[in-house]
């Protein structure tokens, strides 16, 4: 039997007079697209051409909602409620929704953007609140979020389909968290290492920490990088490598 | 037999630590409410406990899309393509559905606010903009604009509901435009003879014009305004005013 | 010899058509006026009619600068850098500047707003990136803080003169900080209580604290609210109390 | 004798994580940089740094306000009054000059953006008003607008010294007015073409209009961009064929 695993990455993220990524070439390899909704990134027109070009290329659509803060491209922590969580992820899921309903598709996923992302690995609260949001909208929206962490036990808890993400270019601790960015070891720098790693955790369903021993791990989609100078070449090789390695792309509905 | 209109009324405005506007006392009166979008007012936490409390009071929900001018409440005139104005358009819709679905209600109409609108009285292009947007989103919405003027035609052309606005406060020109603000006749400040003016549109469809004779008018729904000082008052005196004049307030999808 | 304190109260937060504060009112009773600078509250208008205003009534001019946050007034705690608040500062002083000095004033002092102000009581690093924006843009200028915090220090070090602030309506720790808003006890709704600790806190420098004993205080100004039903009033009551006291209201740059 | 001239660029337009521009080596060429102050595009850290690097390459530093639209890049015409176009001129320099006297350099001009710079072209009011503005916060600053246009006479009616600017990309119709970029012949698109356009204006102040006759044109700076694939090469270029043809490169306090 094959493996299967989605293939998503963070798109629709120009704004206005200023272009951000490649989306029309990364969207030949990936099987999810994590469309900004116009608050970290993202205006209406950028949305409506992702929308379009995704579904074009039969790549799943998700709303990527963050923070209201274009100047700090949704990264900066903020302060909110769970209650204010609650009513950016709807006013963006919306927002998007909007574009899809209109070009005739359907919207599969959501993922939170940035810090909000970064929040929601551990804070239960506002993983909930993200949880209860997306399952208001539509019960049939899959929550994307880190391996294992908070969000997907409030997604799974309230009735979501859950996407446990898992990240090419980044190391493990023991317990299965990332090395924060402000660790030397954070990064897997080396592209044949990244897809290694991948794969390990695709099919064996574990990855070898930074301790150097092994942690379980359960992977539905691999979150690649779209901007950056080797954006593209990287999602073409890991796209080709995982089939090598006799691991089917599939979106996410597919999978979960 | 019995007249029927509907009432309308801006809502949603206030934005952060900013009220506007008298929505949970003039909601009572009304029975379609215009909810502000976060672009030229409002904000999500605003616009999710506007639209839950016009669901418990019944009233109708319509999208009031506007420019992308916070600084200036939408009502500065933007040089803003048809593509521009669609995609704002769709976003905005999008983004109050989103809450509207949550809280189990549903999306009735659309009516653009300050600037938009008054493009979209005289501007064909702008107004099929507009009219595509909300088909493309949903065909069920009814789509508000003034009386007899482009927006009304590019949403029949379209196959949409529309809905001819009156203004109770505003004077017309013989040719059944509104009488431009920068005028001295423009605004009818005598509530009574705002009542009046108001009654007779909706019973014979006609209006007493700035030349002194009469101008025939389409009347569906009847924008109230729902700040200033005697805004709550005259909500009341204008809706006890038609049902004492044998007019019936009803939602605007029982009317057109 | 009588004793001497500024006044000093947030003004200028209008926003478009949003309307905030009493400030024409609140200006008559103040020595120094804390103006936002278009982040978290007010816009190029409101800070050319603010400025202007504070002029006639001849009332001391600061810039009001915090986080680019509106829809959360810049109350929400945001994750910046030093070097990310030393340019929000450097830049929202600027700016106010350019209407002082259109207008024919100078400006006094620089006093962060909201989640800024706080974060800079208790972060050296933050505190210092403050001051040393505003000791680049003016060497002259005080800068204000809470009474003996981070930031005090902070100017102090640099070179710049401060001004140690306190509150009338909020109770104070052992440790001469504020009692955290989320404790039962934080503030004095009784406004003769309030008065009486804070002509205690100018005679004596002292306060009684929430344990029921005493912390000594610098107080070189007082910061009263301009928002809320009784500011008018309050405004007025402690500038008579004051005086009764025999203790003289002035600008800060008479007192520091 | 020499000729000499004033080479301008806009610069500081990226925003956050959006890069636009190629402002360190456009700045080895030019004489003047126009920075965006966080309007239509820049950010305060954005603003610092273009500043500093504008200080170092001795490029006389302008500053470059625009309408608050960074979804329209400040390229959308707004339908805003005089006074506001005052107090965003106002706002903006301020911002600019706190920046500048922080690095400890001098603000040398002002030049609108974009639609503010179009409507300044023929509107006189706008033209006041941004004249006047320029003039309150700083009489010695040098205002830039289009040769020969209403903002070059307020400006001057004011006592500011101001700035003819020229374009060599853009051909000139018989009244010495720029052609609509809606038409066919609006742009030159050939370097050598554009170079022999502003070599002939900077020494016979005439231009080739496109009726093929000469138009009379001061001409004390010419603008140059800075974003576009061939921006680098194209202001070597220009750079190198003005010196070529003897006219020397200053900054424009040494011209007006």
């Amino acid at each position: 039997m094959n493996h299967k695993i989605d293939l998503n990455c963070d798109m629709g993220e120009s704004f206005g007079a200023y272009t951000l990524g490649n989306d029309q070439i990364i969207l030949d390899y990936v099987s999810s697209a994590n469309i900004a909704c116009g608050f970290h990134a993202g205006d209406p027109t950028t949305m409506r051409e992702t929308v379009k070009l995704a579904l074009e290329k039969n790549v799943g659509i998700g709303a990527h909602p963050g923070f209201q803060d274009l100047a700090g491209f949704g990264r900066r922590h903020m302060a909110v409620s769970p209650q204010e969580v609650y009513d950016l992820i709807i006013y963006q899921i919306g927002a998007l929704y909007g574009f899809v309903k209109a070009e005739g598709g359907s919207l599969k996923h959501v993922k939170a953007h940035g810090a909000m992302y970064n929040m929601a690995v551990t804070d239960a609260k506002i993983s909930e609140a993200i949880a209860e949001a997306v399952y208001k909208v539509d019960p049939e929206l899959v929550l994307f979020g880190l391996s294992g962490s908070e969000i997907i036990k409030a997604g799974g808890k309230i009735g979501l389909r859950t996407a446990n993400e898992v990240f090419s270019d980044r190391t493990y601790q023991p317990d299965g968290t990332l090395t924060p960015r402000s660790q030397d070891n954070a990064l897997i720098t080396d592209p044949q290492e990244a897809i290694h790693q991948v794969i390990r955790m695709v099919k064996e369903q574990k990855v070898i920490n930074t301790a150097g021993s092994e942690t379980a791990l359960k992977a539905d989609t691999i979150c690649i990088h779209g901007d950056g100078k080797t954006a593209k070449e990287f999602a073409r090789h890991i796209s080709i490598s995982l089939e090598e390695a006799g691991i089917e792309i599939h979106p996410i509905d597919k999978i979960v």
